[in-house]
C-alpha cells in the first residue's frame, strides 16, 4: 500500500500545451440526478467543469434542467428519458460518469442498462453511488471499458461481497483484481486499487463529512481522467486533490461544502501543476 | 434566567472526531415551503447544511425544486405531496424541522398530521412558524418525541395562551413545562426554556429584523441538534451563534440578510469550536 | 430647485431602534414581472430587501417563481393571476410598488385596475414603468393614496403631457402639483417634485445606463419609504443613494449592473446612517 | 496580417459621455439556446450585459427562462417559438447575435430563416456556432446587413469551403471578401478579416479551452459592436479583451471558466478605456 504524496499532483497535472483546444481536454458525459437527487449530478458536473474537462454534458431528469444551468451554464443538458439522444452523447464521450443521484428504482436500472449498451471499450467509465448498488444487487454484467468504481465501504461490501470488517488491503486488492478496473474505496483514509498497485490517501478531514462529497469526487475523477493520459495517476491525483482542498478550507471552516471545493479547484490545480524547469 | 455567554459555543461545538462520516453528523429532514413561501424552507435547509448536518433532505412543494437546487445542491428534494416517500424520509431522520413556510391552509394541516404520525419517540423535532400556529389553533395532539418549539411572541401566545404582556419568565417557564420539550421564545432578547433551566440570549441587533431570520434559526437549530449530544446546549448555541453572527455583520451593514448569516456559519463555528488544550 | 447633498442620507437613514422587529421596517408588496420581464421585478424586490424592508412579497407571473427564489429566498411569492390572494397581500402592505416589468398588455391593465381597487388611502404606492404608461394612456383614475411616480422623461411626457423639451423645472413642478403625490423624473440629473419642494440629484454616472436601473430604484424607494417616516426625504435619500453607489462602483467598472448596486446597499446605508453624538 | 496590441482597447473603448442613457449603448437581441444548450445563450447574454450593452433581450427556448433570470435578471426574455414577438424584438435591435446553442435541427433552421427575414440592412448581425453551420449546409442566402461571422476552424471550413490545412491568411482573406462582412476565425491565435484589413490576436491561453468560450466571445462582440461606432475595431477589441482577461485569470487558475471572464469584464474595460489627456 503506497501512501500518496503531493508528488502525485505535479507528476500528473501537466502544463497545458499552448496549441490545444477543447477536444484536447476530453468530453465528459455524466448521467444521474433523478427528481430527488438533482443536486448530486449538478455537483458532479460542476466538478468536471472546474477540473478542466473540455466539454461536459449532463444527462439528468428534466426537472433538473433549470437548476443545472442556473449554477453551471458551462454544461450541456440532455433529458435522461430521451435514450436516442443520450446514446449518441455517450458514444461521443471520452469519459462517462454514471451514478451520482441516479437512484435505485426501475427507471434507474433501465437507464443504467441502456448506458451499458452504449458504452464502448476505449471509454473510461466512472461508476458511482447507486450505479454500484444496482450493479451489485442486480448482478449486471459490466460493459467492456476502462471502469473506475468509487464505492464507499458499504457499496464496496455490496460489490465485492467483503463485509466492512473484512475489507483489508489484501482482500480488497484481490477483490478489485477479480472485478477488474480501478477501485476507489472511500473512507476516512481512502484507498485506490489499480491493476498493478494499491495506494492510500493520507489526507482527509472530518469537515468533509457532509452530503455531496462523493458526487463531487466522482466528477473530479471524470475531469482528471479526461485530461491526463495515465488514468491510474489521474484517479490518485483527483482523490488527493479533493482531500487536500478540503483540508485547506477546513483550517477556516467547521464544515466544508462540496460547492466550495469545486470553486477552489482551478486555483489549486494551478498551484500544483507540473513545473518545467 | 441564565444569561448565555460565548462559553456556550466552546462547550457545545465539539471538535469533529477524525474517524467520522456523514452519519456521525446526523440526518436532518425539513418540511415546509408551500408555493408562496419556498424561500423559507430553502433558507432553513441551507442553515442546516452550513451548520454541518451530515445529510439534509428538503420536503417541499414541487414548484420549489429548481430554486432549492440552484441555491443548495447539497440538499436532497422530496415532493411534499408524496406522503409515501416523505414518511420514509421522516422515519430515517435524526432531526425533523417542521414548519418554515408551510402555511396554515388545509394542505398544510394534512402535511403536519401525516408528519406527526411518522415521527418516532427518539427523534428531535423542531416545530416552527405555521406549524406552531396550526398545533395551537387546531389543538393537535403532539407526537411523542423530543420537541423544540421556536415561536415568536405572538405564536407563543397562541401556543401557551399567555398574552404577550403576560409572557414573564415565570409564566413562560410554567407554560413550557406544561407543554413539554424545549421552548425558544424569539424576541428582542430571545429566551430558551428547557426542562431544567431558562436562558436569555444577550445578543441580537435590529439589523436582523427582516424576513427569513426565523426560518434560518430553525434550520440552524436542526443542524446543531443533529450534531451535538446535549440538545439543550445545542439549541442555546444555535440561538447565540445566530445573533452573534448578525452582530458581527451589522458592524458593516444596515440590514443583515439571512443568507449572509448562513454563508458565515462554517467560519464562525470554526473560530468558536472547542479547543483541546 | 434644491440640490441634494450627502446630508439627505444622514438625516433620513435613522439608526435602528434596539427593540424593534420586522413590522417596524414595513411590509412592501411589489407587483410586476410578466413572462418577458421577470428580471425587472426580481431586481426591484431585491432592492427592497437589501434596503432593509421588514417583509417583502413579490406578486408576479408564475413562471418567475423559481428565479425569484433562486436569487432572493428572502422574498415571498404570489401568483399575479390569483387576485383573491394578491388583494389580501396588497391590503396588508405598507408600501406597494407597482409596475416593474408589468408590461402594457390587457393582462397588465387588468392587474393594475385590480390593484388600484385594493389600495387604501394610508398606503404609499410607487408607480413605475409600464404602470405609468398604462395610467397615462388609459386615463386611469388614480386610487386615493400617497403616490410616488418614478417616470423617465418619456413616461413623464405621457403622464404630464409635457414634451421632453418642455420639461422645465417650473413646468414639471406645476404638472406634479396637478397630478398630486411625489414625482421622480429620471434623467441624467434626476429631479424630485414633492408637494412642497423640488430637488435635483447632482450624482449619476453614464456607467449606470443599462437595463434594470429603474426597476432597482423603484424597489429601493419602496424599501426606504417603508422604513423612514418622512416619505419625501425617503425618496430623495433613495435616489441619492442609488447614484452614489453607482459612482463608487464606476470608479472600478466600465458599466455598473443593478445587481451590484443592490449587493452594496446594506454596507452603503450603514456608512451613511444617522450618527447620534 | 496586423498583430493586435493593447492599443486596440484604448482607441476603441471610449469614455462614456456624461449625458447618455440606455439607448446610447445599444439594444442587443440574442437568439439561441434550445433545450439542450441553454447555458450557451445565457453566457452570451451575460457577456453582452457585462460588456455594457444598454438593453439586452434573450430569445430562447421557454425551458431556459428560469435559469436565465436566476443568473441574469438584467436580460429580458422572449420565447423562441413566438415569432410574432421575436420579429418585433429583432426589428428594434441595433445588434442581433444569432446562434449560441441554437442547434442544427429543423426548429433551429426555421428560427434562423425567420430571423433572417426580420433583419434590416442597418443592423449588425453576429452569426455564431450552429447558425454558421446551418447557413453553410443549407446554402441559406444571407440577409442584407452588417454581418460578423465567428466560426471556429471547422465551421469556417463549412462556410468557406477551405479545409483547415488550407486556411492560410491569403486564402482566408479572399474567402472572407467573397462572403462579405467581418470574419473571426477562432483558433489558438484567432484571426479577424475585415473588408479592408486582417488582424491576428497574439493572446490566448490553453486555460481557455473549455465549453462556452465561443458563446461568451459572441456575446462580447455583440456588446462591443452595440457601443462602439467602428465595428471592425469593436470586434478586434472584443477578441483581444476576451483573451487578455483569460490570460490574467490563468495566472492563478488551471482552467478559466467563461462565467469568470464575464464577471471580470466591467473592471477590465474600465482599466483599458480611452483616457482623455
Amino acid at each position: 500500500m503506497q501512501v500518496l504524496t503531493e508528488n502525485i499532483l505535479t507528476t500528473t497535472i501537466r502544463q497545458r500545451p499552448a496549441d490545444s483546444y477543447k477536444g484536447t481536454y476530453g468530453r465528459v458525459t455524466l448521467i444521474g440526478g433523478n427528481r430527488n437527487f438533482g443536486g448530486a449530478i449538478i455537483m458532479a458536473s460542476a466538478a468536471a467543469v472546474y477540473a478542466g474537462a473540455g466539454l461536459v454534458t449532463t444527462i439528468t431528469d428534466a426537472s433538473n434542467q433549470s437548476s443545472l444551468h442556473a449554477r453551471l451554464p458551462e454544461a450541456m443538458f440532455a433529458d435522461i428519458q430521451d435514450f436516442t439522444q443520450t446514446r449518441t452523447l455517450i458514444r461521443h464521450a471520452d469519459v462517462v460518469v454514471l451514478g451520482p443521484g441516479l437512484g435505485t428504482d426501475t427507471a434507474a436500472l433501465t437507464t443504467l442498462k441502456q448506458a451499458f449498451q452504449a458504452i464502448t471499450p476505449e471509454q473510461h467509465v466512472i461508476l458511482d453511488g447507486s450505479a454500484i448498488t444496482l450493479v451489485a444487487e442486480q448482478h449486471l454484467p459490466l460493459p467492456q471499458a476502462h471502469i473506475i468504481f468509487t464505492p464507499h465501504q458499504m457499496e464496496w461490501q455490496r460489490l465485492s461481497g467483503l463485509k466492512i470488517a473484512a475489507q483489508t488491503p489484501a482482500a480488497n486488492k484481490q477483490a478489485a483484481a477479480t472485478i477488474g478496473g480501478i477501485v476507489v474505496v472511500k473512507s476516512h483514509r481512502t484507498q485506490i486499487y489499480t491493476p498493478t498497485n494499491a495506494y492510500e490517501n493520507p489526507l482527509g478531514t472530518p469537515a468533509q463529512a457532509t452530503g455531496g462529497m462523493g458526487d463531487t469526487l466522482a466528477g473530479m475523477i471524470g475531469g482528471f481522467v479526461a485530461q491526463f493520459a495515465d488514468s491510474s495517476a489521474a484517479v490518485c491525483a483527483a482523490v488527493y486533490s479533493h482531500s487536500a482542498i478540503a483540508e485547506l478550507l477546513a483550517q477556516q471552516q467547521y464544515v466544508v461544502l462540496p460547492s466550495q471545493i469545486i470553486t477552489e479547484l482551478p486555483h489549486f490545480m494551478k498551484v500544483h501543476e507540473h513545473k518545467d524547469v
